[in-house]
């Protein structure tokens, strides 16, 4: 297909699509003549995945840019290949340095394989925010969280793992990263109404 | 103290607190003269608690109004009481009409006490919009998660009961909810590291 019916197919404008190419996220098209090209379903494909890294992802070019480049690595390990795709999301919150209790909170849960993670930074200034708003946080309840937490991810990493492909894998670690977090949020109200229930109703 | 102290301790503008008394979250001092009235320390207490719901808990004016009235009903059980600072909150995400799938996971789960919760709505809108981003989102998938998520409920509700006072219920309710939001996503990113590294890693 023509670079205007790729437009057409996935609902993206042509300069938008002439940018990505520009910008090196979306593979060049097939030369039929000096000014012609064609595209294919790989095309349509990542462009798709480009949109949902930016759309649904919060992703900025950069990030996209790491996420694409890592479908072009076939010597990442598979951990490798979704930390690149993790990293690539913007931080839930922004980091600031890691203080020595949150990092010891990580080795107290044997989560050492996290420590040099830039969410350590965003870990702090969460709890630091909701500290400062008065809310009570200790390391035996964030020991709690964190434990529920690890089944959370036990089962985003899962169905990422059995993704059919490299692409839908990025794609649902970065996009089922963002997009699941409202429906964890929505879920822990929830299960606060049925909990008050269970232990303050009558 | 005069409404002008209240107003420095506070650190609340005057044209503020004067709102807070003519909407009626805030009471009315005690009047020493027809045109004075002071002010203690209860007042100072008020003026935090509204701040933090409207600063922390992203409530408006008309959800404010709930929580400090529930303040006034000596009749509330700790559940009902509770539950009037939770629907005070705004949802995590917008509602739209809960489908038949959802109510459904609701009953699978046991979580009879939730299925009037506008919140209900919530997670419909929130799981529509997972899907629509190409997340898989199966039955097994959400009644884990749960599973999870009750664990995460059960510490918030035994922070909410244990607190030293209503207020203070209320204000761990309504603040610690919207606050740890933040908190949770950001250890479910590092409990997917952690899970990543055990399962897929070398």
């Amino acid at each position: 297909m023509r670079i205007s019916e790729l437009a057409e197919t996935t609902g993206v404008a042509l300069p938008t699509l002439k940018y990505y190419l520009r910008e090196g996220l979306l593979m060049p098209g097939t030369a039929i003549s000096r000014t012609r090209a064609v595209y294919d379903e790989t095309h349509v494909e990542r462009v798709r995945l480009i949109r949902a890294l930016i759309e649904s992802g919060g992703l900025g070019i950069n990030g996209v840019r790491a996420v694409v480049d890592a479908l072009q690595d076939p010597l990442a390990s598979p951990h490798e290949f979704l930390g690149v795709a993790h990293h690539a999301l913007p931080p839930p919150v922004e980091p600031v340095e890691p203080t020595e209790e949150v990092i010891g909170w990580m080795r107290d849960l044997g989560w050492q394989s996290c420590l040099d993670s830039p969410l350590l930074g965003s870990l702090t200034r969460a709890v630091a925010d909701a500290r400062a708003a008065g809310v009570p946080l200790s390391a035996s309840g964030i020991a709690d969280y964190a434990k529920a937490v690890l089944q959370i991810a036990a089962v985003d990493v899962a169905v990422a793992a059995s993704a059919s492909s490299p692409a839908a894998a990025l794609h649902t670690v970065v996009v089922g990263t963002v997009m699941v977090d409202p429906v964890i949020a929505t879920l822990r109200r929830l299960a606060q109404e049925v909990q008050s229930a269970r232990v303050l109703g009558a």
